[in-house]
């Protein structure tokens, strides 16, 4: 099966776009985790057990837990094994090097035991992209316009009539024979969202920003679906996850996801009523 | 003292401009290593024995450590503490991500452990090299055009009269307040080398591609220095580290070694005769 439509019928069968980003960070978790063995795992483990009804992805920023070293490396691994397998689970390097470098980031992330997909950087070209795709089933997006300010120093340079991103957008089509290729679209850019999705209309979106970066949900929702309202995968992760710093912060973690799952939802309905 | 000195520091009291990328991988390393609980390490660690004298830097690509898993992250913390305080450090992993994951990352490769310097990927813009650039004495190395085919892709987009490159390193060179920014430019573009060295005259340049790959040595030397034949870090790999799979890897990569530092030294006489 292909990883786009490993993607829909996770999102299907949970009936949500939600994707909830554990980029859990040892300053912010509950004090009263450090009292297991393994407080990032068990943070992990208690979200997930939480929302696992609500979301159709997690997605695992590596940044957090490169930094916290041989523990961070246990926890990565621990969560991935805790996550059931009809989800789909995204390993958030960014990653992008040449050929031989570019195999072994793909091998480590992505082999049996690994991710269903990474995200990758694009500025090194095809031959920095194309280990990543060899596995039909698993899934690779692309950076193509991201969620920060940083976004505009190179991302919208016009060469030939079209912004720097769209020539990604394009290239990363053309890469797409396998069916496994997605792309990065900030949900601060509702506009550039829509331009993008025409351009792909049926790509996985993994969109990030609509939590703490103040992302437009309800344009997100509209621009950001396929015409079934479907294969924007809405990233949300310091908004749900860091809800309570107490005891409680699991619950409140479900109640924020819910939440968001329901206003998804809600647009969902309102703007591509027929097809589902 | 700020990085750009350093470096220049380094290269003068090893009269090297040589940087050896120590790219191990379990599959190519000599076979009898595998005899020691560590293989990873120990394999760099008799190269680094047999190399010290003739490098100014050691570069570690993460891709091979992170493939590697646990004994990976064990391989590059104990190599990392065997390398000679006075060379240069770089840990090669072309990261790129918005300002908390950058932050993550730039905290567990640059801390008082960690590496001299990195390499980060310029995609994401100036908030996501921005948290790497804090502390005035380690060094960033941005992409800038890279060796690989698929440069050609992205890099080369002409934009307001430019290539992508040169947009990112007249950035870059506005980031470089603190002297700890520097450049990676492939050894396969001597033209486009030359075209960068003048617009940042003194800047660090790191310059992988010379080796394997196949780049010009004799141009990468006179494009890629300073006016004092300085601030030009070659990287070679594959061709050193993987000189001989026998007993006698180490030895012969110090013959590799050797020869490709004197080579440049030739090279340097020849181009930089009065300011040395």
């Amino acid at each position: 099966m292909t990883f786009s439509q490993r993607l829909r019928d996770a999102q299907r069968s949970a009936n949500s776009l939600l994707c909830i980003g554990l980029d859990t960070d040892l300053e912010k978790i509950p004090k009263h985790l450090f009292a297991y063995g393994e407080p990032m795992y068990e943070f992990n483990r208690a979200l997930i057990d939480a929302t696992r009804d609500l979301v159709c992805a997690y997605k695992l920023n590596l940044a957090f837990y490169e930094a916290a070293g041989e523990q961070g490396w246990l926890a990565l691994h621990r969560t991935l094994a805790h996550i059931p397998d009809h989800l789909i689970t995204i390993g958030d390097g960014k990653r992008g090097d040449i050929g031989n470098s570019a195999e072994m980031y793909a091998q480590s992330l992505l082999d049996d035991d690994g991710f269903a997909a990474c995200t990758v950087s694009p500025y090194m070209g095809e031959d920095s992209v194309r280990p990543f795709l060899k596995k039909s089933n698993r899934g690779v997006f692309v950076l193509a316009l991201t969620s920060n300010s940083g976004a505009r120093d190179f991302q919208y340079l016009r060469s030939k009539g079209a912004p720097l991103f769209e020539h990604v957008v394009r290239k990363v089509k053309r890469w797409n024979t396998k069916k496994n290729c997605g792309l990065v679209v900030g949900a601060t850019r509702p506009r550039q969202l829509r331009h993008i999705r025409r351009l792909v209309p049926t790509m996985p979106l993994l969109i990030p920003g609509v939590g703490t970066q103040g992302g437009d949900l309800k344009n997100t929702v509209r621009f950001g679906c396929d015409r079934l309202g479907e294969m924007a995968v809405i990233t949300a992760s310091r908004s749900i996850i860091y809800a309570s710093q107490k005891r409680d912060f699991a619950e409140r973690a479900r109640a924020e996801a819910q939440a968001l799952r329901d206003q998804i939802n809600t647009y969902r309905e309102q703007f591509f009523p027929p097809a589902r």
